[in-house]
């Protein structure tokens, strides 16, 4: 959007929101609700209109604490905010952001004390993204989690064996990356017949609707692993998108579990698989074929290990596997006081500093690099950091029942099959919409419940081999 | 939009034309217009307030005439028709449409016997795009001002002047193509922090919003004046939605006037300008610095020629100015006989084809490069096409007006100041949104009613001159 549509966009935003909110809090809504609800339908909770009923009186639970000018202001400030951030990280300038960070705060926590019944302002706006969860059990999950990964980076930091990163930063014409990522999405099963892949700024994936799902990525010359496996991890949210029941498009039942399952599914796809020797043993020759200057003289084990190096950094979204939940932390721990109100708005890059170096060994350069680089915040995200974690963690959960269903899925992904992945993805996750809440989900399919522990021993056995701990 | 979402779209539009033509038809909306057509905003008709609440009111006396049911089944069958042209057209298989061209023309024939009070079904749809408009003017227009052109061609196929226009074929680096054609766009009053170009097989123009406003064009590697052309006629619909009262935005007083007065400010920016002498005496040196190899050795009389190299084609949109309305007269006559009933969509190709030799001594190859050349009719669009010769000989009548107002205009142009004309532009036509119907504004802006002859007069004089006629 070119930047003298933002205002609006933002007016266009907030009426539809208020209509939506209006539409919800209807007392007519409450009266078909309740009717529903006394009926024959909910007999069986796992019915399909069960469920139906019983979100969107969940829905409406929570909207009718919410009065719709403050669901209409929230909609407004946070469009407006979003291109004040916008300005601010191009400028590297927090002090024009600040204002409107402290007024996106301040609406969410107004919107926060609407919904409190016992617990903490942050529980409730958890609750929005990872329905049931709560900062203690994430504090519970979280915090001892980065603890075995800083263990495990200690580790790989000391290993004299590293790989050759500056292979991925040849030169890979733009054509032949759009191509092949295309190549590489249709391989792993998203459909380009309902869906298309596009260029912005920051890769995202979008629903439009049953049959359209769009992706993005960005390009750059000297960078592949950058476009390549945000295609990949654009093209698992796209798989999960196009895989809902189409027939239930517009209700709960044709829509994802919450924020976390959806990324399980992007990062299940670019983690698990994309980053792994097996589906490298398929597409390395491939990617001979479409970068014979940039791959010339490269072998597979050294590309494989490339794409898989370990090092802390600045920037959430270059992250690696293994330092990624460490970042994940730190805006878990700063929004929590942020939206509790210990932390002001003036004083988060400091803090962000601090945390920063105590989390990573490293101190960013300036607020571009450290509290302005993520989007979320501007629009008023706060409790939707932990979704990436939890992200990561059911994917490890996921992958390690679906190789117990399935078997050696390694075999599969060499040979470039990714079908009965897919299919085990789409007939135990996909095909479900919100029948379950995602803990219940996470039980149901892998049969234990929510656990860091499948992610961080997948993670310490995958480098163990790589930098030869 | 990938084929895959069609289906849902066409529920979306169909679903919001309900909710539309609900709204317009709402007894309270009558109501509310009578209590305020009755009040003292109406003293002055040409009071803004009196301006919305006459157009609001032509809007709803032609709602209240066609069933909501109609007006949904248009929305949806259109977008499954125009799915069906596309697949049909990129196939060349005219049968697989036809069944959806009648659907389409017997919804059209049904809302056209809706809005008949006392005049012909095609009128009633002409009226849609040019208020005020209908048959008898359109034909007493078109019907001469081809004769004239179509003399004027023969004398230029005479002619032993001709221009190279395999220049335009050479190599011209898509990078350049955009970053040329961008600075253009931005040179004639475009203003890109309130609008973007992006790529579209189909060029278009589409106004999101106040400060946002789209504009699109496609790139070929061998054709220079496809793409750059493409762009200054969108960017000449752009500059129009960018200049339209922002405080009006959403009512009569800030929407275009109508579909000829929009085809007129793109045909001007394209023809009047964008052909001219002048403007290339400004921009082909940066042409040249451009792209160097493919005009090496080109000189600016021999470059302008060739942008204006007249010959009778079988596409309307690749054709010159001087053809370009015969393609016009072709549809004009052929769409009057579809929505009449004397024609039926079977027999389309053949009245096509036949025709289309007619008037241009040409017979499509096939109903690609025929019948199914345009997406208009897919999409309903019965009673648009007179618009486009409307637009060109609306065009002629601003520019001559201009040239009076403003003085010589080539000097200002061959200085690169395109400034003055778009401000006389926006001053004259822009910010009047819908206060003046299309042949009031043309006549209150020249001090003429509609007439060809200052188009014909311009084609005949620049040709002239190109062809040594």
């Amino acid at each position: 959007m070119p930047s003298g549509g933002a205002e609006h966009r933002s007016e266009q935003l907030s009426l539809l929101a208020g209509l939506c909110h209006e539409n919800l809090i209807a007392p007519e809504m409450d009266d078909l609700i309740s009717t529903l609800e006394n009926s024959t339908f909910t007999d069986d909770p796992l019915r399909e209109e069960a469920v139906n009923i019983r979100e969107t009186r969940r829905l409406r639970e929570r909207a009718v604490r919410v009065p719709k000018s403050l669901v209409e202001d929230l909609a407004r400030v946070s469009s407006l905010s979003t291109e004040s951030w916008k300005e601010a990280r191009q400028n590297n300038q927090f002090t024009s952001f600040q204002p409107w960070l402290e007024k996106v705060i301040h609406l969410r926590q107004q919107y926060a004390d609407c919904l409190i019944a016992s617990n903490s302002r942050y529980d409730a706006l958890i609750d929005e993204y990872e329905p049931g969860q709560n900062t203690a059990t994430l504090t519970d999950l979280l915090v001892p989690m980065g603890e075995s990964l800083t263990e495990l980076l200690h580790s790989i930091n000391s290993s004299s064996h590293k790989p050759d990163s500056s292979i991925l930063s040849n030169t890979f014409p733009i054509d032949a990356q759009r191509d092949f990522g295309m190549h590489a999405a249709k391989t792993i099963g998203f459909r380009f017949e309902h869906g298309r892949l596009d260029v912005t700024t920051h890769p995202f994936c979008s629903g439009i609707g049953p049959g359209d799902v769009r992706i993005t990525t960005r390009y750059q010359l000297n960078d592949f692993a950058d476009s390549f496996m945000s295609i990949l991890h654009e093209a698992g949210h796209g798989i999960y998108e196009q895989n809902l029941p189409k027939e239930h498009y517009g209700t709960p039942c044709g829509l994802a579990t919450s924020y976390g399952i959806h990324e399980s599914q992007s990062r299940l796809w670019e983690n698990f698989v994309g980053r792994s020797l097996s589906f490298w043993t398929y597409f390395f020759p491939q990617a001979k074929a479409a970068f014979p200057e940039a791959l010339r003289n490269v072998t597979l084990d050294v590309f494989h290990f490339s794409l898989n190096a370990v090092a802390p950094s600045l920037i959430r979204t270059d992250a690696d596997e293994v330092t990624y939940n460490l970042h994940i932390l730190l805006r878990f721990e700063l929004e929590k006081q942020l939206i509790g109100g210990s932390l002001s708005a003036a004083d988060l890059p400091e803090a962000w500093n601090e945390h920063h170096q105590q989390l990573l060994g490293l101190t960013p350069l300036d607020d571009r690099s450290g509290c302005l680089q993520d989007i979320h915040w501007s629009g008023g995200s706060f409790g939707y950091f932990p979704s990436y974690s939890l992200g990561n963690i059911y994917a490890a959960q996921f992958f390690e029942q679906a190789e117990k269903d399935l078997g050696n899925l390694d075999t599969l992904f060499s040979e470039g099959n990714f079908t009965p992945l897919k299919e085990w993805l789409t007939r135990n996750i996909h095909s479900l919409g919100q029948r379950f809440r995602a803990d219940q989900l996470v039980e149901r399919v892998t049969g234990s419940p929510l656990d860091y522990h499948p992610l961080v021993n997948h993670l310490h056995s995958k480098f163990s081999r790589l930098y030869h701990l």
